[in-house]
């Protein structure tokens, strides 16, 4: 338990940052889904380490292999199994953290748990781990681009202070791909870029949010009481490695709005009411009302810094910790597909579930 | 599936706000737990309508009966069933909102997913089905009192723009329970109550923030990567009804820290290493640090309000509402017990699922 | 965990023997299923006690009451509880088991996995629990009925030697109805009812076998590996009290048989390829074939028997055990519903799951 | 879902006859097992095509690679990731029935389905899945024999005709492997080598009882009221490529049995009561009292024969068909581990599930 997510399109990742490899096994996808290597790896890329100045110079290809459950390029409605080799291993590199728990990593907390950890390069706790969800992601995405109008994208929208400004309803993926940031606001994303770099210089990493909507959703996604549609959005996303919080539609600034200021009220729409303003976030009581889905995710700064840091190793004495590893100052161009793979499984899962519900009805 | 939560300590719920109850059955708590209805009906009566003059006046006793899973006071390790009988059920005072969707409630959204939904106070969607989690809830408490040092305590921390000053090292289960508010903070409470009348008279609702805090957190419990400990409790957390954001730790203020002030470093603990400050929450790679756990829950003004509001019918055609009902113009105070139940039932489950991991080292 | 079974049409039984009832609660019944008591009441006087000279005359009307789930008669989508009161309760007639460990019966292997036991009456260990699966089975019934052509019914193929002959293409609910054993061969009835009252005067008890056909199946269901049809039958059908065995088709005959003989040719049906033998039961890799499902469960002979037998208390002492309570001397015709209701539920179970697995392709 | 099995040491089984490969990824074995390939080497050997001359000469070495969990030697908590390779494909050695239903095969129900096939050797329906399986039942033999007494041991019992004398008291490992047929009893195992040859001769095939016993189990594991432990075992082995049945204790023979015969009575044990007789095959009420486990498994006959059979193409309409690939006449001996791992499986994930159940009496 612990490393499947989702109920009808269930996923189950495996893998340390250090070992024979990363992957997931997919349960649950219909038969018939075209799909190749190729519909996988372009997410893989956009999450892998090395693709731009402002990323981790570890350079891995991440390059996908389906073991199983498609046959002359579709899928068979068996597990779609999926394998990443490690790569770029050097294990040595971190032998000087054998023994040391680093400050805001799950070293001591693993060693807690499991009595014994992998300690080259972070083992299950690594951002290494997400390449399997990143992989499922896309396989969902193909699934809903065959079958529904839904569509998941997601963008930085915030680095430490620099807001961006971001049309929702415009903003395309494209727009997004366009920065190396994935802030799709290009002057914020220059001044990104520039406080990225500086913080390196520094030894020091930053933080921010990611905004992920979800455009073309139908009405009547979600399962109350507990698999409501943001219920089940808040645990994908806290379930990433580095994030704080979660907050959909009016989010957190709800709190100092009154009643008759926050509640969307309805209008007739083509075929069914449509809200007239959305700060339910595309969903209520749980269930979405047709409306897009937005939500925002909370990314602290990267753990992993250059400068020196007091510690303890694991005979609970003191030490003095510095950092030697490659790493990225700011996780979040590489933690977009991270956010929208979370969500396609979210959604790709509910859209499924909700196949059975109205069967008499139909 | 939908009404299930938790793996080992697992409850499901069930029940409309009209109709015969509503209720909760757990399958997996331990056996030889001494327990009777007293136990449950502490946490109950926190949850009740009618309770002061800030919340609805519909008078509820909500008394719970215990249906199985107990003999002669102790648990058998069997299902606990507990039934609440619904009693204050005036359904005609409904009927007004048979055909109409009001804003920012789940009338719509039922309809649409389920092509029914029983218009009588808002049915499955009623915070009234909140009543079996606090129920369970109150059986975890007394689980995790009875065999570890762990408690949960949670609080109003912000209505609106009042927000509280808590010592969260000294503050207590009497401090919370003195106030109506359920805010510790006998100042900022006072404004609250005056903030709530106000909004009451002008037919308007307010919102704001609860904080939890678990003390006594044994270092270990989570399950990565998916099950980490603050993915289980944001998601316990959105599945409350009027929740629309969850964060933990530092939360979202970590987005304009760098790293080298967001770490929480380690010093030398009696046994274990303890960190010198706790941005983390109590959690680090999904797994707790043995440091108090904190988190906080936003919760957006309630959608019930007197004054007339524009919406459409389910004829798709445009309409007037006004609202007759008895409500809360603010839920917080209520849902104090909402969320320290889904804390304790994400705690138990974990530290339940945690027996079987490291039995080759004990 | 323990007390739930399926996934998408998903039940939870609840309840001991003596205490406040025993029940169920359904969770993933589609919405808009016309349903009421009515429709769970013929299924539980079938398996309730005091129906007949040849069952217990402990005499419960067992009356169910739907507590949520459904509003002017039809299904929310939201979960069925489904409450039947404890009546007939006599803890004092058990007294004397107090501290006894009944041969064949569940009383140790509870103390020794839970370390206490309602020792009234079996707790939950008794049959009783099964009238949840018997009321949620009759939902299942209901929502098969209206909308596929799918018929379920079960029959006692065997009372200790006497074989029934029944035609599988004829028999029907009435046939089996009209005999107090339920088993349609009016003849093997007859003789099955002086058995069980020669072995009941004899304070002694019998065992059987009860077969179950499933009519009207379309090709498709089940899902493999581990949740193929058969394998869900089998749990489910081992999970009834007093079964020791289940086999499908030619089950423990194909032993004897060479593949030559057991193979099941296809011919050209109507739409699909037809079998010309059912040795298979209507089963293939796991997944329906269109065929009719048919199958055998055996009951070993009741545990409770009036002669004194030798066995030790729970101090570890020898002890002689004389039966008192009221009993079953063959508990076959009262576990017809039981198996049916069994078999109801995987076979809707997978028929819901089936709704998601060719979205692609209708 | 469909292609996991357990819940506290869950398995997810993944992979097609022909393709990249087959696995299991196995996620809740405790941390800390001194784990390695030869572990689970071992037991991929016993069911490998190609060991003796009664089985298919199809020649694959089924080496496995651990790609997870494991680290310097021990498991970390994390999922053990296992892959084996499939080798020997002749893809074009299925051309011929790449649209034709082979009589009792899973050809015709997975296309009915999910409307697509693996063509190629059975696909996903081929006993080839089951390596995951074998290699996961390695490590759950490898953690009990870490931490418990328990030991699972299998046997071929009969083979058409012919049964096998064994003695369950004292028959070994060593005395079930010496035998190709893996019958311990040489005299009947000599015959079977005889009957098997001569099937294969003549084209045919057949089926067989596999018996399982499982020794030195603690009384306590199995959970009512539906996870009982012979209803998980039964699933377990009915989940099983050709298998028609599941029996245990006294099964299929306690119909002819009295209540007197039948109960297994109790007498005073070292610390426990132990019954006289075990009737029950080790399990009451679903949980284990301390005795052996005992159960048989029906094996049909191997579908695929030489001689030519009548059956349909995809079109529905008649052809003759001619099998011409490699098979096993008698699956039996190479299905032992096969038994053995599911049942290894069933008890660990029972004996993890009991960790938590009694911690308010330890």
């Amino acid at each position: 338990m612990g490393n499947s997510f989702g109920s009808l399109f269930k996923i189950s990742t495996w893998g340390e940052s250090h070992g024979g490899g990363v992957g997931v096994v997919i349960d649950g996808c219909p038969s018939m889904l075209p799909l190749d290597e190729t519909d996988i790896q372009r997410d893989l890329d956009r999450r892998r380490p090395g693709q731009s100045k402002i990323t981790t110079q570890r350079d891995e290809t991440d390059s996908a292999e389906i073991l199983s459950g498609v046959f002359e390029g579709k899928t068979l409605g068996t597990p779609i199994a999926i394998l990443v080799r490690n790569e770029d291993a050097r294990p040595d590199a971190y032998e000087h953290l054998k023994n040391t728990y680093r400050p805001s990593h799950a070293d001591f907390t693993y060693d807690a748990k499991y009595g014994v950890r992998n300690w080259q390069g972070g083992g299950r706790s690594s951002a290494r781990e997400t390449i399997g969800r990143v992989a499922a992601g896309a396989v969902a995405r193909k699934l809903l681009a065959e079958s529904t109008d839904m569509e998941v994208l997601a963008w930085v929208s915030q680095i430490h202070e620099i807001r961006a400004d971001v049309n929702t309803e415009t903003v395309s993926f494209d727009d997004i791909e366009s920065q190396i940031t994935r802030c799709p606001d290009s002057e914020a994303s220059e001044a990104m870029v520039s406080a990225i770099t500086e913080a390196k210089k520094a030894g020091d990493s930053l933080g921010g949010t990611i905004t992920c909507l979800i455009r073309g959703v139908p009405a009547g996604l979600g399962t109350p009481v507990f698999d409501r549609i943001e219920a089940d959005l808040a645990k994908g996303m806290l379930s990433l490695p580095a994030t704080k919080g979660f907050e959909i539609g009016s989010g957190f600034s709800s709190i100092t709005m009154k009643g008759s200021e926050h509640n969307d009220g309805f209008e007739p729409g083509e075929h069914n009411p449509v809200t007239t303003s959305n700060n339910s976030g595309g969903v209520q009581g749980g269930i979405t009302n047709g409306s897009e889905i937005i939500f925002r995710v909370a990314f602290k700064p990267t753990a992993t810094i250059s400068s020196p840091q007091e510690t303890v190793n694991d005979e609970n004495n003191p030490v003095t910790l510095e950092a030697k590893g490659r790493h990225d100052p700011c996780v979040l161009p590489r933690a977009v597909p991270m956010v929208e793979a979370m969500a396609l499984l979210v959604i790709t899962d509910h859209w499924l579930r909700d196949q059975s519900v109205r069967i008499l009805d139909q």
